[in-house]
């Protein structure tokens, strides 16, 4: 599958903590930056997300804001 | 100002692309990976976004999807 | 690539319009519901995403109101 | 009221999940398609969902993706 | 129609201005405070949103960051 | 810092309610207005945000749909 989405990091999943219905997922795309993503219990499960693990974080080019000091 | 948003990620502008509403950001975060923001051309304009300067890219936690192979 | 967005919906591209920089992609997804995507013009040409076209509108769960009358 | 939102589905209610503050509500949009919104669970209350019952979800088309196999 | 949107603020447009694809709509929500909003030209078409009319904008909480100074 | 996002209301914290992993912080932000905001539980204790404090809510332009009645 290749998706419309502009952003694709590949990283290791260094966390994955989940709530009642929502998870959040940590994952290290390199240089020790670290993405966070919350998502539903459900697709952690789904996709099998575990500590270790290659993944990529996925990110729509509108959901993006640019800050400046 | 300090925000919720769980990612903020530094780096260098590597492109602004102006629509007619909307405009294209393009910032690299270190690793030579890419971040595209899509924002408001009045942002860039309020903001003084130029290619060469200085960046962070912010994104909410619940704006950010995990894929897998 | 297996993604968490809980939403992935099977269809046929029924439009493609492009703008400056945003393009609008029409997808009938079945019982001729349309749905509306808004995505950059590069994603567009990146995909090859064409009128008649079978392709999949993804929506993270988060992205998503539920109304009634 | 008349939202510009230009994805409204309507369908039925198949389930209803309430976690500590966020639910997940799933909705069947015809042809045994279905769609899950993350909501709070105070929109859940306020709007009496209950499995069973008529819904529209509603989504902004910027949060709508595309993929293609 | 009633929206699970848990921010819904009543006001009156400023200002509308339309893109290739993509307009900014300016709604007045009281106390001088300005809200823009991104949306398709096609929903301000189909709203007959105007300069002068009443509006209300309405906003996922999931949408909605928090920043203090 | 200064953010890209075109919406960024200042008013008070009226309630802070955590969750197990996301937390709803309400925000007055004059003539008795409140706007709901579900972030993370680490992003409320990342920034001490408490009942009473000032505190402005952020969102991007992309995120704020219009409606009329």
């Amino acid at each position: 599958m290749k998706i419309s989405a502009r952003n694709q990091l590949k990283g290791r999943i260094v966390e994955v903590r989940k709530g009642t219905t929502t998870a959040h997922v940590r994952v290290e795309i390199g240089s020790g930056q670290i993405v966070t993503a919350a998502i539903t219990n459900e697709a952690v499960d789904d996709l099998g997300l575990k500590e270790g693990n290659m993944a990529t974080v996925v990110i729509k080019a509108s959901d993006v804001m640019v800050a400046v000091d």
